[in-house]
C-alpha cells in the first residue's frame, strides 16, 4: 500500500531517534507510550525518546503492572542505545504528581515544555521528527496557553526557527485505508461556509501534493475533492459553493497541471471502491474528513502536520481521560504514528541527501 | 442482527405483493428490477408487482440479455400467482421510447403516475408496501413537479388519503452495519444551523422510536444523537447549536423515559465498537449521517421513509444514468429495499392482527 511504514528507517543506522512528547501526564500518553516500547520488536519501531517526568512514567509503569524499564538520557541522542534494553527519557518535572484521570493545571507548563523541548531537538538535528501525544485544551488554556491546537503551537514554533517565514499546518489524517485533509478545522459548522475561499483550496492542495509526493513516494498524487453540500450541491440548486468556490479552485489547480477532481458529494466518495480513484481527499471541514477515517479505522488512524518544516506525527486520539489509569488504552494509533513519523523522516533525509538537518535551517550543532 | 429481514413474510401466504415503482425509466432502475426478479429464489423475495411500462421492460431485458418473461397483470392482486414464472407488471405507458442515460421530461408524467399508482394500490390494499426506484429530480422539475423529492411527494400523497391529517416523513438510511437518520436532507449546509429545532429533534426521534419498536421489534431503543459542531462543540467552544438546542431536546426526551443519547462527537459514533451502544443514530445533516453510512455499505443501504401510514423503502443510490444500459447496475440496495419493505409491512401487519388495510386509512376493498 502506498503510505505503508514498512521497514524505513530515518535516515541509515546513525539516524538520531524520534522526539516524543508525554502529552497531558493525567491522560492516556504516558500509558500508551510504555506500551509502544514494549511493541518496539514486535512491531519494528525505530528508536524514540520521550520528554517526560520520569518519575511519572515509573509510576505508571507499576501502577499498570508494565514491565518497563526506564532510563534518563541528557539527550535524544543517547536515547538510541539505551532504547533496546529501557525506554529513554529526556527528564523534565512536574509541578505534581499527576492523577490519571483528573488533569492539573499545574502541570501545564511541564506539558508545553516537553512540546518546546522535543521540537527543539527536532530542529537541531537531535531527533529525526516529532509525535506528540494528547493535550487537553481546556487544561492549557487556564495556564494562558493561547493557540488552538497543537498544530498552531507547533507552526508558531517552528517560525520562531526561521523567523520572517510563514508556516500554514495543514493537518492529513493517515490510515490504512484513507488519506483526508479538513481543509477547515476547529470552527463551529456554521462557520465553515465563509471560511473557505480558492486561496485556502491552493495552499491546502498544493502542500498535501508535495507531500504525496515527498513523503509517501507517489510520484503522481490523485487528489479528490468534496463538495460542502448534499450532493455536492446538485449542480447550485442545494448550496453555490460548489459553483463560486471549489470548482473554480480545482479547475486552476488542474491548469497547472495537478491531478485534482471534484467537488465530489462526499458521501459517495468513502467506500472502498471510491478510494481506489485517489491517494488523498480534500474534505471542506472537520467532520466530513473525520467521520470516514475514523468510521473505517478507529484505533490506528494517524494524525499529521504538513507545511512544517519538520514531520510531526500524532496518534488521531485524545487525552481519554475516562480511561486513564485503567491500562485498557490501545497503544496502536501510537504505534502507527511512530512508524509513519520514522517512514517520513526516512524519505525526507534520503531527499536532503542523508543529512538529519531540518530543512531550510541552518543548525550548528556537534550531531548534525 | 436487529432488523435482519430474515424470511418475514408480509402477512401470511395470502398477503399482497410489493408495490415497486419503475423510476426514471432512462436510470437503472428497469434493470434492477429484472435483476432482483432474477433473485427472487436465491434471495427469498416476497412477490413485488413494478408499476412501468411493459415494452420497455421487455426491451431493456433483450439489450442486456436478461432472461426475464413479462406478464402483464391487471392489478397487483393478480401478480402473486404470476410472480414465480415472471415479473409481473401492472402497466402503464411512457410518452417516449426510454433511452438508456439519455431522461426524456416527456416521460416525467408516466414516472409520477406509477408513484400515484403505487401508492394507490398500498393504501386500498391491494399490495404491502411501496418500493420506489430512483427518479431525477431536475427531470421531473420540468414537468412542473413541485416536491424537492420522492420522500415529500409520497407525505402529500398520504396526506390526500387522509385530509386533515399532517405526516413529517423521516427519512431512515438501513444497512446491515448502521441505521441512521439525517435530521435535516436536502438543503445548502449553510442552511443547517438555523434548520434545527428543539421540536424538529421531538418529533424525527419520537418517530425513529416507534419505527424501531414496530417495524425493527427492538423492544428498548437505544439513539444516539449527534452534535452539529467539531467534537459536538467541546463545551461551547466550537459551537453553541449543542448546549441550546441539541442536549435541551434529548434531556426533554430522556424524561419522557426514552433511551436518547448525546449530542455525540459524530466523528467517534460510527466506527465498530460504537455502534453497539445504540440501535439508531440520529444526525444533524445529509452528510453528517449518509458518509458512514455509505462508507461502510455502498451497494446495500435502503432509504426507508417513516411517518407514513404505509411502508416505504428505496434504494439508496440514484437513477445512474451514466451507468444506465451498460448491465453492470447492481441489483442488491434494491434486493435489500424489498426484503427490508416485506419486513416492516409483516411486522405492521401483525400489530394490526393481520389485517392488510392501512393503518388509520379506511379502506373499503375487497382484499382487505
Amino acid at each position: 500500500m502506498p503510505g505503508d511504514p514498512g521497514n524505513f528507517r530515518p535516515a541509515g543506522p546513525n539516524a538520531p531517534p524520534l522526539a516524543l512528547t508525554m502529552g497531558d501526564p493525567a491522560g492516556i500518553g504516558l500509558e500508551i507510550a510504555l506500551k509502544a516500547w514494549n511493541a518496539r520488536a514486535d512491531r519494528g519501531l525505530w528508536p524514540f525518546v520521550i520528554f517526560a517526568d520520569p518519575d511519572s512514567l515509573r509510576r505508571c509503569a507499576r501502577s499498570l503492572s508494565l514491565d518497563v524499564p526506564v532510563e534518563v538520557v541528557p539527550d535524544p541522542v543517547h536515547g538510541s542505545s539505551v532504547f533496546h534494553h529501557a525506554l529513554p527519557v529526556v527528564p523534565l518535572e512536574l509541578q505534581a504528581a499527576e492523577q490519571a484521570g483528573s488533569p492539573d493545571p499545574s502541570n501545564g507548563a511541564a506539558t508545553i515544555v516537553s512540546i518546546e523541548r522535543a521540537t527543539a531537538a527536532v530542529v537541531a538535528g537531535e531527533a529525526s521528527a516529532i509525535v506528540t501525544n494528547p493535550i487537553a485544551k481546556s487544561v492549557l488554556y487556564q495556564t494562558g496557553f493561547a493557540f488552538p491546537g497543537h498544530t498552531e503551537f507547533l507552526g508558531a514554533l517552528a517560525g520562531k526557527y526561521e523567523p520572517g517565514r510563514r508556516f500554514v499546518p495543514v493537518m492529513l489524517l493517515v490510515s490504512e485505508a484513507l488519506k483526508v485533509v479538513p481543509l477547515t478545522v476547529h470552527i463551529p459548522l456554521a462557520s465553515v461556509p465563509a471560511a473557505l475561499s480558492k486561496t485556502l483550496i491552493f495552499e491546502t492542495v498544493r502542500t498535501l501534493w508535495q507531500a504525496l509526493q515527498q513523503d509517501f513516494a507517489i510520484a503522481s498524487p490523485r487528489i479528490a475533492v468534496t463538495g460542502l453540500n448534499p450532493h455536492a450541491g446538485e449542480s447550485g440548486t442545494m448550496g453555490r459553493e460548489e459553483c463560486t468556490i471549489i470548482a473554480p479552485a480545482i479547475e486552476a489547480l488542474r491548469a497547472e497541471g495537478l491531478a485534482v477532481t471534484g467537488p465530489h458529494p462526499a458521501d459517495t466518495l468513502f467506500h472502498e471502491s471510491a478510494r481506489q480513484t485517489y491517494d488523498a481527499a480534500v474534505a471542506m471541514y472537520h467532520d466530513q474528513a473525520l467521520i470516514p477515517v475514523k468510521t473505517l479505522a478507529f484505533d490506528s488512524g494517524v494524525n499529521v502536520t504538513l507545511g512544517l518544516p519538520f514531520v510531526r506525527t500524532s496518534p488521531d486520539h485524545g487525552t481519554a481521560f475516562d480511561i486513564a489509569g485503567k491500562g485498557c488504552a490501545s497503544p496502536e494509533s501510537l504505534i502507527q504514528a511512530l512508524r509513519l513519523a520514522a517512514m517520513m523522516a526516512a524519505r525526507r533525509s534520503a531527499a536532503r541527501g542523508g543529512s538529519n538537518a531540518i530543512s531550510g535551517v541552518r543548525v550548528e550543532h556537534a550531531s548534525s
